[in-house]
């Protein structure tokens, strides 16, 4: 029921093009290969640049995804919560990233930034803007973890009807695994439906998430991506990527909205892992590290309370 | 709306059981190590049976689960086409297998027999059985998809309002990788809502449904097993492993049923295989055996015509 004459749409699409070529050579700066690139067009309109690189030094298989669609009908996984749009005709753009890195030390990260609108030259058309940034470690440190949610809560600072904590809430339960009665990993950013004090001030919002994906990803990186590690701990990390995979297949409204709305399945798909490894009821020993990435990281936590920085030292 | 006072549900589970034991004893034949089983309960009534067999000789990862359990609520995935029975009590128990041998030039097997009962002791029951098997080969070879669906082919015999070319048929469309425009495999049967005759007739049918997926599947491991393969072999078999994720975690009914209904998570995921690597957009190269297999195998077509024991003596 919003009036969309304020939307600029070729503004949104222009930075999120912007954005994709920051993070990929922000990336590229730890590999000597470079993404390889893809432009496709999407059947009912519109089309995408998928960027992808795999077996890298760094990047085990990362890709970055942009997209412009329009569709006749909104399916029904992007509509869920809004009946009266269901079928309606829309369009979409987005970034979206997942970057699994070669060491277990490092974590996978996962940013999405969305616009949609639905029925754009109808009667009442709907607009919103949506996206966040998550991550999904294997061994889990908490300096990393501090670090993480340290610039989701500034990427949040000064936002309009949304805070860290709502959008931190909104993450854990977003990205929770419910047949695993576990979450998927350490939360972040989570929001969706967006659109509070108009236009300008929803797409600004979008953009601080955007930006901070990287100063929040990049020093995690860089400290882990060269620690030591032993076959064991990449059969664990090949274990856990199987909860990625469940999720993203099961659960995930963004791949699920892909596949059903006739995507391109490879750009969709580019956020299954490398290698991945199902293992019969496999439970680690009591109080190894990975018994401890389920019992106190994957456990829904302030992490930035007056401890974290204690904590952080004792590490 | 169908009479319930004839459906004898213990003799449903004690041949489930039985064959539970007859199939895990035929595999056993070509392995070191025997089946592990785990009994588990059902958090809102009965439960189940699982047998898994995990690194042997033969078998990479072999599943086998009887379960028995009731439920307050059919969940949407079970009454997909029944919205007069959704949200009703239910009693269903079945026995599913999936077997991945190691050897990719041995196909993954599945089968799959159930029995449901809705509003048991409610006003207009309702009963079926479903079922059936299908086979996902790696490397194609024309023998063994005749052999498979021969043995289909007569586990139909007498059927009484069902017949090969119907369940054949069911089956392609169902074991279809929508997503991927492709089969998941070169099929086989598959039945559902099947109460012809009444209880007698459509239990005899699942049983000889059950009882022919030994003499289908046996012969084509006993034949492939020892087969020399590469590593390149092994890396597109797990590629190809991939795409029976996918199925199964994005379209698979009884995966989703088992679930959403709160199912045993381990019992349920047993069917995914050991190991699996997406690669992005990658082609098998043109007339290879790879690109054979999605180019003639996983195509739609009648395995038992007049030409086909030509076409197996030319492999």
């Amino acid at each position: 029921m919003t009036n969309t004459d304020n939307c600029d749409f070729d503004a949104v699409t222009a930075y999120l093009r912007s954005l994709q070529d920051t993070i990929c050579n922000a990336f590229s700066a730890f590999e000597r290969n470079s993404f390889q690139q893809d432009e496709w067009s999407h059947p009912t309109g519109g089309g995408g640049r998928t960027r992808i690189l795999e077996n890298g030094e760094c990047i085990e298989k990362g890709g970055i995804n942009f997209s412009h669609v329009r569709g006749d009908q909104l399916p029904a996984s992007a509509s869920a919560k809004r009946p009266e749009i269901a079928g309606k005709p829309f369009e979409a753009t987005g970034l979206s990233l997942v970057i699994h890195p070669k060491n277990p030390h490092a974590p996978t990260a996962h940013m999405n930034v969305r616009f949609f609108i639905a029925n754009r030259h109808g009667s009442n058309p709907v607009w919103w803007f949506g996206g966040g940034f998550d991550l999904t470690p294997y061994y889990g440190y908490e300096a990393d973890c501090v670090h993480w949610h340290t610039v989701a809560r500034q990427a949040c600072e000064g936002a309009v009807g949304i805070s860290y904590g709502s959008l931190k809430k909104l993450c854990d339960e977003y990205f929770f695994i419910r047949h695993r009665n576990e979450p998927r990993g350490i939360g972040g950013l989570f929001f969706d439906d967006y659109r509070a004090d108009g236009f300008r001030n929803a797409f600004g919002f979008m953009q601080r998430v955007g930006d901070h994906f990287l100063p929040a990803y990049l020093p995690i990186i860089e400290r882990r991506k060269n620690t030591e590690y032993s076959q064991q701990q990449i059969d664990f990390q090949n274990y856990r990527r199987g909860r990625y995979v469940e999720f993203n297949l099961v659960q995930d409204r963004g791949t699920l909205f892909g596949l059903q709305s006739g995507g391109r399945t490879e750009s969709i798909l580019m956020s299954l892992p490398p290698t991945v490894n199902w293992r019969y009821d496999w439970r680690a020993a009591p109080d190894s590290a990975e018994a401890r990435l389920t019992d106190y990281f994957l456990q829904s936590r302030n992490w930035l309370d007056d401890r974290a920085k204690d904590r952080c030292s004792e590490q």
